[in-house]
């Protein structure tokens, strides 16, 4: 896998830099674990997909994957149901300071997204700055209208602290950001 | 990966019966390719959860998975958004003559399955009698109630047959299983 500069998965930031915290996808889902055990939402996160092309069958029980490749994912990592709503989310950590580059989410997910959203679907992306140590919630419809303006190339910081929603550290979850969809998709309904 | 007697995942059967058909995840996979094209719904089947244990990274843009395990899946296969609802849903096939292995489905599936009904998702089976060349969808619901009066290890072809929904073969979607959707769940609405 490649990953374009500035952009790092979870399990690599693990790797590197293992005492600055669990990295993102490992408390998003801690959290999707505490929204399940508490029956507040069904959200998983998606298996990475990959090809397999060599399986060595052992025995009937054990089977070890000898060759395989990571392939393109044609949607976003995470999806579930919220309140009887279909959701569906992106989640990255970025390195930069100025802007979350574009590059680290590919254009099948993207488009992925766009569609739950024109299907009803709540969709959104979850982005840290880690040199802010800032986690924001950015609503699917208004990374439409960012991109529906422009040819970007990234999303600038400055756009995404104006216009998405600060996700606060907690403990039990982790990252509440379904906290953050109830403002932003219920608000006025009954909780 | 072990498999219950009776049981075949898609790709054994293409493998062993060629001839007989593509096989029932290949057919529902084409068909949520001609639901996605049409902008009918957006569903997706979810990657094969495996653990990577060992990856070669040949060069900045190729990676192989040296090793990896199957993992046993949390959620069902399928998920995405109709009509603006959640759906979700299990595919599988059987040459059983006369009842429906649930050995084949992952006790955490079942329970995901029934997750998704009680946060107000559809949630379903698709069952393949390979014998009788029939494909049926059964409502989670009908299914609770089966394993909530017994404490029943298959679930019979008859009853199957009696509350399930037969699927049609069709060319374009392969099976159709929306249509039974819409009957099953958004009868009298709109469409």
């Amino acid at each position: 896998m490649r990953y374009p500069t500035g952009i790092t998965k979870t399990y690599q930031s693990l790797k590197q830099y293992g005492n600055r915290g669990m990295g993102l996808e490992s408390e998003i889902n801690q959290s999707n674990e505490f929204y399940l055990l508490h029956n507040i939402a069904v959200i998983h996160k998606k298996p990475t997909p990959i090809t397999i092309v060599n399986v060595d069958y052992k025995s009937r029980i054990e089977a070890t994957i000898k060759e395989a490749y990571f392939k393109i994912p044609s949607t976003t990592d995470y999806n579930g149901i919220y309140r009887g709503k279909y959701l569906d989310f992106e989640a990255k950590e970025t390195r930069q300071k100025s802007s979350f580059p574009l590059s680290n989410i590919h254009a099948h997910q993207m488009k992925h997204l766009f569609q739950i959203i024109e299907h009803g679907g709540i969709g959104f992306l979850i982005i840290r700055f880690c040199h802010y140590g800032e986690t924001y919630l950015l609503e699917g419809t208004k990374l439409q209208t960012l991109l529906g303006e422009t040819n970007r190339k990234s999303i600038p910081y400055s756009y995404i602290k104006q216009y998405g929603k600060l996700l606060k550290d907690g403990f039990q979850p982790r990252i509440d950001y379904l906290k953050i969809v109830d403002e932003l998709y219920f608000k006025g309904d009954e909780i």
